[in-house]
């Protein structure tokens, strides 16, 4: 069943209990403050670590949303506002930021149950189901946010969408390279009614294959319509050879908080 | 439904006819030459290569029984009695010695359909269901061997079970190195009902991780029950982010040639 969209809190309220710097209003009818993008994560991010209590074992998100919510639980830890918290990074990268910020790290083999997770996610749909790993870290992420009893997403209201693909942008797939122009092949084909394009992520100037942290390929999976049943096409991908995980969350995220110009509203499954 | 048990066709007049050396009969009463596994293992190869034509792309197995079949279709070529092959390896190993023996190579980027495959399994169901990967490879061979349009499989006898893990044996799940003891816990969590222990595959004195083709791990899995209905286990499996691919190959074999003491059998899907 969806979930009804919940009642906003006015973003200026909270952009100001934050201590978050916003532009003045554009015009004097303005309902609300105009806040870049990047200030509506940095609301998410406060919001969602208001969640975090001391002597919690949590996961740490990976990408520019995630990333205020680290520097936040360091910054609170540093005051000693928390304390005795347990971080499981979902990245290198995450877990350099951890490192800097001196947040005690640990691993899922040592903490195979974690409190809560916080992390970012690229699409959200109506029954709080996810598309992730635009940062390439979908892997790591979906173990991680796998093991949590709470987990929660953190998102601005431009990453809402009526249905997982529905924002145009890409689906990842974390694949092996081994013949990888076959596995995105096959992808493409599974979802052909949905007008699938698959295209093997790159980087720089050369188009070199983008790597993750596992050493993998990723494809992105492009659509033009509905895939249909979530759980079945994610049977799908995960029973093709080649493929080692994707970038879609089913039934994993508890909560969702996402900041608009209207404020932050609040999702509970 | 289950296959019936096949007839058998003469060890003795097979050995015969493929030029292999038995040893002679151990009592003037036996009913046939007594083969070591290794020949039986060739007998079984022998027959599948009689399936190889001109000008077919072939996927080339890994393993003991496999390394016989790849043999057999090198001296083929050299020969002239096969023409026009191109051999898909399941592994850098076969495509060693697919070089060595001057067999033409490709791989599934530019053959992604393949008229034939033959390989060896650790275990064969009633059903035609397979445990493989025993060697390592299950990851390669189930790429190469979903994309063939015959599969042949070649056994010695005492790979036949009544249910796959039932030989007490290892069922391999290649898995990613990154939190592997979650992993392991994980998979061996699951199947706790089957009595599943979970054990990361090492090599050398020193126990040091056993790394695949593609830079994972393995953990075997060992069973003391029946595990149940095998595509829910597959599917249970493969939706641990963490898993790569497991070594159940499940409605691929289209044939399987099963050499015993009692001769050669044939058995259809």
């Amino acid at each position: 069943m969806a979930i009804p969209y919940p009642h906003f809190i006015g973003s200026e309220k909270l952009a100001m209990e934050k201590g978050i710097l916003v532009p003045s209003p554009s015009s004097s009818s303005s309902p609300s403050v105009i806040l870049t993008q990047d200030e509506l994560k940095k609301i998410a991010a406060y919001k969602a670590v208001e969640y975090v209590e001391s002597g919690m074992v949590l996961g740490l998100g990976t990408g520019s949303t995630a990333k205020h919510a680290v520097d936040r639980i360091g910054e609170l830890l540093r005051q000693g506002k928390l304390k005795n918290i347990v971080g499981i990074p979902t990245s290198k990268k995450t877990h350099e930021q951890a490192v800097s910020l001196g947040i005690p790290l640990s691993d899922l083999d040592s903490h195979p149950v974690l409190d809560l997770a916080i992390d970012g996610a690229d699409e959200v749909d109506p029954y709080l189901n996810l598309v992730k790993g635009r940062g390439g870290s979908l892997l790591r992420e979906k173990m991680v946010e796998g093991a949590c009893k709470k987990f929660v997403v953190i998102v601005d209201e431009t990453k809402l969408v009526e249905y997982l693909g529905g924002s145009g942008l890409a689906m990842p797939v974390e694949i092996i390279p081994f013949c990888w122009k076959f596995t995105a092949q096959r992808l493409q084909d599974l979802f052909e009614d949905s007008g699938c394009v698959a295209k093997l992520r790159t980087f720089g100037e050369k188009g070199e294959p983008f790597v993750t942290d596992n050493g993998n390929y990723i494809v992105d999976l492009y659509f033009k319509k509905d895939i249909g049943d979530l759980k079945i096409a994610s049977d799908a991908i995960l029973r093709l050879a080649g493929v080692v995980e994707h970038g879609m969350f089913l039934d994993m995220a508890t909560t969702v908080i996402i900041a608009g110009e209207l404020g932050v509203a609040v999702k509970n499954k």
